[in-house]
């Protein structure tokens, strides 16, 4: 196969994590017989230096003519105590999904045997935790009209969802519950919002194609507590962006393995694979920061172009390594702690 | 003191968890000489089957005259699979709420060294954990304009808050920060939401006000997170409406005695206090719903009457039955319970 994925790797960690992505990508391509061009462009803080804007048309252009996205991380210091500033690095991330039309993402939380221990939930709470979060990304509070009255001192948030919109993210839950447990839970706050009543009553209309789909409908206060309880309960969940938001990164810290777990934001021509982690700023230039994320999102990326087998091997050799203690010094555990790079070039060398 | 008191013991097992709740407080009175009249009153599903609103006007009256309310728990399964329906449970208690102006929902999350094993964290991460949400109550997306458009296929409902709603509840955050330890914590979306932006810039102009109280600012996503990883990182939290439905949810878990957690709402005229579990549909009338989070919810409205004293006799009283082992079913850990009713009865009496 052909490949031309955009690469940005952003900020922070971003440049060596995704480095360490291409590094194993490639072996792979190399093993496999397929021929990847790989296309950097711009994003983040680092394109707001270079050229005054975090997603300028020149990355979207090289994105929307990939086949894939492959993405590190954004997001800077200098505009963390200024959420008001006129260019911030995560409007580029919003003006990116939107451009990009990633509707879908979607976040596997899942746990590694010889990880279990660094949750902070007790090891029967969350052995055999497998489960999967799609979350509306293009749409709901973050994409509705907001702004100021009453001279500035009144401020609303519009959150808007079209039937449409639910359905296509549904769909991509049904379909993926399909090749799971057949369990599907939809999150949301009907007993408040009308946005939920009509997620609520748009999943419900769909559940006659999915005669095998078993499907549950929780509150989204009862699901925060639930996941913390008990969250191999869970299989496949679908909600809207904000609650989506929320929930992903509450169940990120579950299962101990947070800086291991990768996740994909899918759109209709274009699917974009990243690291849940942060740019983690005070690791830049390190060379300490664990690549094993962003080479799982790889990972992703290569089942998604349905090369199952390519993925599979890369997951292996990330599996191995962790059982070999090639690993960087957040799982060291106070054993011999490799470099980014290091386990990259191991990572690479094990395809 | 004389005090009149709105007793809305509501469904499930609010009537007998509000029974012992009122025994304790009778012998609190007796004790220190107070006079106390219970003015009980219609709400939730009971006052549905009875006049047909979950908040009828006569329930309001009694409520807006009382020097406070004692609330049990609302909520039947007969509602639940009908998010829609014309007249829900849930919906009193917003009317409710919204017509007595209870803007600060107060949630203290604390442990009982006793219970620390029944949490799903680690010991090691809640040792120590005693932090308050105070959530805005009467504002926010709960009580925007909310509707249809294009034939029912696109739904909305806005978000809205104003300055002054803000000021009001970080007030409280502020004063109930200089009681306990100076620190707060203030929860938005501020790099999303021009509402979260409105929050933080208001609260940045009253620290100047507070120059003891150290003020921090993290997203909702990143509390989501750490409450789960490091809670007893956390002091005071002041959020608005639906954050704090999720993360006050969140955090009622992690100190593993989310049976025994009390809560507050604070008006202007007239506060109110409930526990902050259900109403247990499946126990109702087997006298084995555990009363002491209803117990702790009068003592925190004795507290708010300026009566610490009394407050403490009551807590003193559930701590000393969690010693004695005079405790329901669901803390009972395969040793004898009691019975609803007997725990009441001990508490009394131990006052
Ligand atoms: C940075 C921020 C705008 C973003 C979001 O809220 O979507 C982030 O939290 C995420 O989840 O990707
Ligand atoms: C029942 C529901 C409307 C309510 C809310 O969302 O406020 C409940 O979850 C709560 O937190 O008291």
């Amino acid at each position: 196969m052909k490949l031309n994925i955009a690469l940005l790797a952003g900020d922070g960690i971003g440049p060596e994590v995704i480095d360490q992505a291409v590094k194993v990508s490639d072996a792979i391509a190399q093993k496999f017989g397929h021929e990847i061009t790989w296309k950097p462009a711009l994003t983040g803080a680092a394109a707001i230096d270079a050229v005054g804007e975090p997603y300028p048309d020149s990355t979207h252009e090289i994105c929307k003519n990939a086949d894939a996205v492959l993405f590190g991380a954004i997001g800077h210091p200098k505009y963390d105590n200024d959420p008001s500033a006129p260019v911030r690095p995560e409007q580029g991330l919003l003006k990116m999904r939107k451009a990009l039309g990633l509707f879908a993402n979607v976040r596997p939380t899942f746990t590694f045997p010889s990880l279990l221990d660094k949750s902070p939930l007790k090891r029967e709470r969350i052995e055999g935790t497998d489960l999967v979060f799609l979350r509306e990304l293009t749409g709901g509070i973050y994409f509705g009209e907001k702004g100021r009255k009453d001279g500035g001192d009144t401020a609303f948030d519009n959150c808007v969802y079209t039937r449409e919109e639910v359905q296509r993210l549904a769909k991509k839950g049904f379909e993926l519950a399909m090749t799971r447990s057949k369990k599907l839970c939809c999150v949301d706050k009907a007993n408040v919002l009308e946005t939920s009543r009509l997620w609520r009553e748009t999943v419900q209309a769909m559940e006659k194609d999915y005669p095998e789909v078993e499907v549950s409908y929780e509150f989204v206060d009862a699901v925060a507590m639930r996941l913390v309880q008990w969250p191999n309960s869970y299989d496949v969940l679908i909600t809207e962006n904000l609650f989506g938001d929320i929930l992903t990164d509450e169940a990120s810290v579950i299962s101990g393995s947070m800086g291991l777990m990768p996740s994909a934001s899918m759109g209709a021509e274009v699917s974009l694979f990243e690291p849940i982690h942060g740019s983690y700023p005070q690791a830049t230039g390190l060379n300490i920061a664990n690549p094993m994320a962003t080479v799982l999102s790889a990972a992703m990326m290569f089942e998604n172009f349905g090369l199952m087998e390519e993925g599979k091997a890369m997951r292996d050799a990330v599996n191995k390594a962790l059982e070999a203690g090639v690993v960087t010094e957040d799982l060291a555990n106070g054993g011999k702690a490799y470099g980014t790079k290091e386990v990259g070039d191991w990572l690479a060398a094990n395809i």
